[in-house]
């Protein structure tokens, strides 16, 4: 282990516990298994409601819990252990040696202490005796297993599900799914179907107990990842650790470690260890910093190292850019912006520095074969993504999502989960083909797209060029979205843009499932607009997606607490209030009897009749005709 | 005129101006009419880029020449006056006595001081004498006659077609308009005649001779209009005029003035003789004051009389609530939001007290004709628009449409232009069924929508729920999007909010413009991306909608001038860099002979073939087999 060195520039990270306002959390037990519980947030609303509190899906660990002490030096409890060794096969060994090139050679000062403790790792005993090897929950889903990761998924899944069965039907009907098969209720053996279908993945390396498990699929609940990480210029491990932890209080699902630069690997302990949610990372990222950022020198043992040393740390899903092969390198250079994925921009100079195909490419099966030993999923990076509007959905794109359909199907021979990356910048008209087109030479593995961005011109607000892209495309059919923040193309996101990410993030996956016709999804917009309805100012806060942002809005025009409870609102006044209003003609017609409604429009009816008489009479008197001989007229 | 008692408390307006960062504003002269220019933002780049100054679309009026000084107490010059006369059919008259009630009974302290500058309003003169009546832009585009305010329109809608003639055939084939007909240059011809067949509106009340000519309709750039407006509760005529300004200098199209409570008259008049963009108004908001607040005390005669002295001041648009009929109203009983809309609800209870059809249909024709005379346009009410997602295209909210539609071939008879307004709250999946039902029974009187917002369970973020929605409808045929700020449902928005709701929605518009396939829409996506392939930061924040925002992102991470021009950025750091990669991959690839792109296929063609067939043999040998019974395996 490394010696503290740097602790005194080292502060222990210090992350945000504590339930959101009105919350409580739950832990729902499972009936089919004793030690499987899992987390829902209920909302309380007033009384005056006469509702009971409503359920929403929670990934917030359990940071959220009432009382929770965070010991972030201890790390989450690892309750996924006991799960992972009683279905055996897997075995406890010593791990590679950290080296200080896992850390890019940070020393003294400039190291971050590594984290206080250690586990040995966990792989798959060596397999190829000849009976069947099961360990990734793609083995277990196809050989007809429910894990309790399943079961633990299809309970949290399925918050709000009994309230929503009595409209369950009707909002069914009333979306468009474009072909997703979401079920009015999801059971473990739906999500065991789905996964073994490819359809679905649940990312949950063996070696990162502390992840719930959650599960990414288009006939589930629309998921969102935050990215965050430290670069070479700026931004420390303890910043890390909180955004991560921030990330999923505001509704993250899964987190990406994007870090560069020093220290990758202690930053990346530290974020695994606290993490309540899967963990994603780009190898070749750390690859790059062994050999000392010049990708031409880098080597498939480097990047098998690297692989390997993430394995045992516990990262769920790895972004591996094989579809960026030699012949489809070329493609791009007409393009406005060329090559703008840093793992596709680095794996397309090693292939034209040494005029050769992708090592990653070359070497797929050996990497299907160590993370099958995990169980990490793959994410499938689009490493020719457009940069740009003007660069969508051209052949250098197209040629690699063929080729990471080839993949799919290779990966899942070795059952390797899988999810595919998609872009990126595209204009509205052109998002579906990315849809469709995935879903068609990927067997409907689950598309897992940035954005994508629907115009270029509106640095600073690219969390809503993309967001808008991100409802549309999560619609159609995308199993997750990666968020993009505010400082996207500008600056490294802090706390503030991390949160708008995410918020962002889950109105733009809500709208999918309402468009879907998730049949839960509806529940929380009809409860919060009963709020908004009724003037239970707290309660709109509250069902809301930002609590705190509500509220703040509000009392900076309002801020007595009286007008928290006033029938009306800052926009219109006291006397003036629609919602007001509305109430008394509600009260007015929900009490006209049948033959009142009749008489109603029979008498209105006969005046408009009447008044549409008078009215072509004028016409035909006055101005009417002198317009009948006039060019281009349309009426 | 009101004395100026609280001129005290009274600060003159202070607006901003000056250009914006490398913009020159210029005057485009007409070769047509000598005295029409037209307005045209051009943005400079850096030398380096070799690329002309990108022209881009300008809204923001004198107040962004170079050195122009504000004079608010003078108002704009009011340059319109003169086509208006020379085209003749107008008389200047006395007008209406402003009198306490126009300003809600304000006085002494309470009484925002009047505009310094009185100006007789202008009228046509009675007409009805047999011989043609030409007032509106309406009657002039049918009677085949080209105004100014076309010509204006036409040199001012035209920016970067030059430019883009080259590849516009190529964009326009891109696009996807849903059958809107998007010239590749608009000529005056084509304003007149798109004027005259009802597509499209010239919001240009005589009496605002300020403002400079636009238009909205479909086949033009997509448009936005942002709501300011004191109410009862809070904020002054000085807040009032800057937010106009301001959101003028960020793009908005127009500018619609929500006032209530006291001092709506001083306001507006403040605003309107201060604004180069149309204002428009929901007369029965004043109409409201002048009685009281109390909605059955309104009477045709209050309403006339406001209409008339709105008419007077310059008002370019009225929402009318015309289609909010009595036999509708019981139909939103069941909602869950009941009616949201103020206009619609103070109408509604009109109708159900006095047991009466609505004034404002039964005396639609008199509307008319009032609005006629000063060439006002109708943007016809939504009042039964819906509150929430569960209330969207149910019967209420489309019976109104259908009568919309009626209203509005009543309004072409009388030669008086018109826009209908849409919702409101509608998951993503019922939009385009609003925007087919309008062009269907609206005989495309273009569409003003305010969103609508896709979700409703993000009160402090509407300006995105509402944003995706409103890109989506603005691609599907949307003329105008009403802006929604953060603030929506939570408070009045301030000055930093007025911008956030229009950059948001200029940058939803340009999505739509892109998805539309306008022929001049992708230049400044393209220029803009080009700069931030080749790191021209300063051009990547200039060619943004929001400079400031962009540059203080930057800097915020990286604050040194030096890394203005770096060839880096913080997200990567200068060794690894992206871009930095792709621009020598570009070097290498571009420069690949045709032999040697042959050979690079070939030879990975080859290793192609070689690793699949490893890759099935050790499939064989392998695990492969062992999944081949598994259930539900879909590879």
């Amino acid at each position: 282990m490394n010696k503290p060195t740097s602790q005194a520039e080292f502060a222990t990270p210090r992350v945000t516990t504590g339930p959101l306002p009105a919350s409580q959390k739950v832990y729902v037990q499972s009936d089919r298994f004793d030690d499987v519980a899992a987390p829902v947030r209920y909302i309380s609303v007033h009384p005056s409601a006469n509702e009971p509190p409503l359920p929403v899906y929670d990934s917030t660990g359990p940071y959220t819990e009432d009382g929770f002490e965070a010991a972030v030096e201890q790390g989450l409890p690892r309750k996924r252990t006991a799960w992972i060794l009683e279905r055996g096969g897997v075995e406890t060994y010593e791990g590679r040696q950290i080296t200080p090139e896992d850390n890019g050679g940070a020393t003294g000062d400039y190291l971050a202490r590594a984290f206080p403790r250690a586990h040995s790792p966990m792989r798959e005993v060596e397999g190829g005796d000849g009976k069947a090897r099961l360990l990734t929950q793609l083995d277990y889903a196809r050989a007809g297993i429910v894990t309790k990761e399943m079961e633990y998924i299809a309970i949290r899944e399925n918050l709000g599900r009994r309230q929503a069965a009595a409209h369950a039907a009707e909002t069914l009907a009333d979306g468009e799914s474009f072909g997703a098969e979401i079920p009015e209720f999801v059971t473990a053996e739906f999500v065991r179907d789905e996964v073994a279908r490819g359809r679905a993945v649940i990312p949950a390396n063996i070696n990162h107990p502390e992840a719930e498990p959650m599960i990414i699929g288009r006939n589930f609940l629309v998921k969102i990842n935050a990215n965050i990480g430290n670069s070479a210029v700026t931004s420390s491990v303890e910043e890390e650790v909180d955004k991560m932890v921030w990330a999923t209080r505001w509704g993250a699902d899964t987190v990406m470690d994007l870090s560069t630069g020093r220290n990758i690997h202690n930053t990346r302990e530290w974020i695994i260890r606290n993490s309540a949610v899967p963990i994603g990372t780009v190898p070749i990222y750390q690859a790059l910093e062994k050999v000392g950022g010049v990708a031409e020198d880098l080597t498939w043992e480097v990047y098998r190292d690297t692989l390997i040393e993430q394995c045992e740390q516990g990262v769920d899903y790895f972004t591996v850019h094989a579809g960026v092969r030699l012949p489809f390198i070329h493609l791009t250079a007409d393009r406005v912006t060329g090559i703008v994925s840093r793992g596709g921009s680095i794996m397309a100079k090693w292939c034209l520095a040494h005029h050769k195909e992708s090592f990653l490419y070359t070497h797929f099966e050996e990497i299907c074969e160590i993370m099958r030993r995990y169980d990490v999923t793959f994410s499938l990076g689009d490493g020719l993504r457009p940069g740009s509007t003007a660069d969508a959905n051209d052949r250098a794109q197209f040629a690699e999502l063929e080729t990471l359909g080839e993949l799919t199907k290779i990966a899942w021979r070795y059952g390797v989960q899988v999810m595919i990356e998609g872009p990126g910048h595209v204009a509205m008209h052109k998002i579906k083909a990315n849809m469709d087109k995935q879903l068609k030479v990927c067997g409907e593995a689950p598309f897992y797209t940035l954005g994508p961005l629907t115009t270029d011109i509106a640095p600073g607000y690219d969390h809503i060029t993309s967001g808008i892209g991100a409802a549309m495309i999560g619609w159609f059919g995308t199993a997750m979205l990666c968020y993009v923040t505010p400082k996207e193309h500008l600056g490294l996101p802090d706390r503030d843009d991390v949160k708008t990410g995410v918020i962002t993030y889950k109105l733009a996956a809500h709208a999918a499932d309402l468009a879907k016709g998730h049949p839960a999804a509806r529940l929380r917009d009809d409860a919060l607009s009963r709020a908004r309805f009724e003037f239970r100012w707290e309660d709109q806060f509250n069902l809301g997606l930002d609590p705190e942002t509500a509220r703040d809005f509000h009392d900076q025009t309002l801020p007595k607490e009286a007008h928290k409870t006033a029938h009306f609102c800052s926009m219109c006044g006291p006397k003036f209030c629609s919602m007001k209003i509305t109430q008394d003609v509600r009260d007015y017609a929900g009490g006209l009897s049948d033959n009142e409604r009749k008489a109603l429009e029979e008498m209105s009816e006969e005046e408009r009749r009447k008044g549409m008489a008078e009215m072509s009479e004028k016409f035909e008197e006055g101005g009417g005709r002198l317009y009948v001989s006039a060019p281009g007229a349309g009426s």
